[in-house]
């Protein structure tokens, strides 16, 4: 017998039809005589139709009130699943984030989770009852509802397994798993029955939209055991856990990431004077746009080339921002790229490794893919290539890392 | 400056459009001084649909988790008008039944109001704030979620109104008023500026829907001033008060109620022995089956006849238990009418009045309709005809006892 917490998304919840395909799902799990707390957010599309409606209203809604609204869709899902349970002999009760009370900061449309007050929960599961919470959604000191921004059912359903001590914490999705990159580019991605909370943030991060990055986060702070399962097919999906294994036959690097949604700018010939590092950036982040890579040379004849990369939607803003500050600084020119992309390969097994990089850089080279820039961390390698080479280039990245999936039988 | 609660039912919300007309009513109130709190109802339809929703489920959705669900109707409206109100630069709140803390008894679906904490709601109106509060809905003690069941929200309003001691309670309606009758069978019918708990109570339950009867009741019992007025007229509206005034130009009677919605059963010959009402009247009790006027005559020849009304929905269901009854306590015969229709007079007026009954009777006499039953009570007289002469009986009365409206200027 085990306590688990399962989180099923909007569509998993998305039609009368799926809630009862969950329920059904529950109910065996409870017959199989599991504790059991399941997390649900509002159905597929409510969110952004009260969101609409509040839009109606004011082009930027009251945060304080925008929550009262948007906390109905996952109050509707959890009554339904109850019910839906109830009618088939499984004894349930369905909590808002209020009622459980689940604590949070003010911070209303991004609250942060505090407190979890567990006490309902243990008793009802005592009594062998299913515990239905409403993710997404908590009240602050002062009562009022708040909401902790989009994908916050992943978080709500990390932080119940934490506060209940869960053996697993169980995210039904439309993937059974976590690949080894994303099979529409790789035919051969393997799913990974295992990968540790840092990998995942590394996939995570860069791409893989799994699971909500700060769910990962939590989870791996609070070492709760994370699953990643399809709703409606069987399998045993990908644990996501602690690295706590030592084998021997840990593979180097446990999966490929890619992104198309960020440009690069480049300011070439900048007076190499101290501080010019935050002459550049300053402004950039005064004008709130999120910078990725930064890459800067050594200088050269007392001058320094300058790159960085920031989302595609960012990029028109950051160049008038860029040359600006050319002007200013006395820069010799600006360029800029919109047509990139960034892979990166990600592995804890690389920290013992040495020259993965190197393995990496061969492999794109034997493709003739330019590398434009590098940027590492401990346990990831990224490169900024030419997007037109990307599905080649994670093809290339997938066999040289030996990723790929042995061929069935029969194939 | 006063207090005044105002509650907009859902065909006043229904739209975004609508709900922007209401903020601009309450601005209006607000500058002028007052101090306002807001019941709103959820958007119309909202609520079948939620409901719809759940019996998509199951039938006979588990009480506690229909309210969890019906309750998100008004928690949207409540955040719609608290963010139209603040584009407007009004400040204001909203809050749920749970964040008030209108208290309620566990009755789930039709819940009572126990308690509204006031402590919230008077420091946000110390603060200059509007108080938007979401109608139909409260907690209980265990901190479950819970509706007052159908027209709740007038409810709401009338308690919160008493429980702050309001100086008005007004309930914004589709009608601008209480009318002496139907103005669609009385073209004359004339807008009451004035009527008692007690006349509305009659008023209203005798099919003059403009208010909840239980909200009424509770006004009365508090006695909180209640005004029904138009949401999108200008017009003072129909006040609803304690008798307090002893005018000598008070009407006898103040308006005149009628529905179809009841059919006739009678027992013929039923052996007049003690105890016999109740062997009648117990199966149908028993069944379910709600008994409006109930009229036994003087027994002859040791028989008595005993003859009754009941919805039309449930007639064929009542004949049925009827017809076992009069075979167990060897009546003569059972029979009914579908086509009958209920009239009466209502009116404090009448107490101090000798003769109102003959007058009505003689007014019915006159357009040559048949009394089929009589039944009285301190302020109103109800007579049972058959239908096809109810809105000539209706016309009759209203000319009888002076309550058509005198011809305007130019007519």
């Amino acid at each position: 017998m085990a306590l688990i917490v399962q989180k099923f998304g909007g569509t998993s919840v998305g039609t009368v039809e799926r809630i009862e395909q969950v329920a059904e799902k529950v109910k065996k799990f409870h017959e199989a005589g599991n504790e059991l707390v399941i997390v649900l957010s509002a159905m597929s599309g409510e969110t952004n139709r009260l969101i609409d409606l509040a839009k109606q209203i004011s082009e930027q809604p009251v945060p304080r009130e925008l929550d009262v609204m948007v906390s109905t869709g996952e109050q509707v899902t959890i009554a339904l699943l109850a019910m839906a349970l109830i009618k088939r002999g499984v004894p349930a009760v369905s909590y808002t984030g209020n009622q459980v009370r689940i604590l949070t900061d003010s911070a209303h449309n991004k609250a942060r989770i505090l407190q979890i007050d567990d006490q309902k929960i243990r008793t009802d599961l005592k009594a062998g009852r299913v515990v239905v919470v409403a993710g997404f959604q908590g009240v602050d000191e002062q009562g009022n509802i708040t909401t902790l921004g989009r994908g916050g059912s992943d978080t709500t359903g990390v932080a119940l397994a934490a506060a209940l001590k869960a053996d697993e914490c169980q995210i039904y999705t439309d993937v059974d798993g976590v690949y080894t990159t994303d099979p529409r580019v790789v035919p051969q991605a393997r799913r990974l029955d295992k990968i540790t909370f840092e990998e995942m943030l590394e996939m995570a991060s860069l791409g893989s939209k799994v699971l909500q990055i700060r769910s990962v986060e939590f989870a791996g702070k609070y070492n709760v055991p994370l699953r990643v399962l399809h709703s409606f097919q069987e399998g045993p999906g990908t644990l996501i856990t602690i690295d706590e294994e030592e084998s021997m036959e840990q593979p180097i690097i446990s999966g490929i990431a890619f992104n198309r949604d960020e440009a690069k700018l480049t300011i070439r010939g900048v007076p190499d004077t101290p501080g010019v590092a935050f002459k550049i950036l300053g402004p950039i982040s005064a004008a709130n746009i999120e910078v990725d890579m930064i890459v800067q040379n050594v200088a050269h004849d007392n001058t320094t080339d300058f790159t960085f990369t920031v989302h595609r939607n960012d990029y028109q803003n950051a160049q008038q921002v860029l040359e600006q500050t050319a002007r200013e600084i006395n820069a010799r020119e600006v360029s800029g790229d919109l047509k990139i992309a960034k892979v990166s390969i990600v592995g804890v097994g690389m920290r013992s490794h040495a020259g993965v990089a190197s393995r990496m850089f061969e492999a794109l080279a034997k493709e003739s893919i330019n590398i434009q820039m590098i940027s590492t961390s401990e346990i990831k390698v990224s490169v900024v290539i030419e997007e037109k080479y990307l599905e080649l280039a994670v093809r290339a990245l997938h066999t040289a890392f030996e990723l790929d999936a042995p061929a069935r039988q029969g194939e």
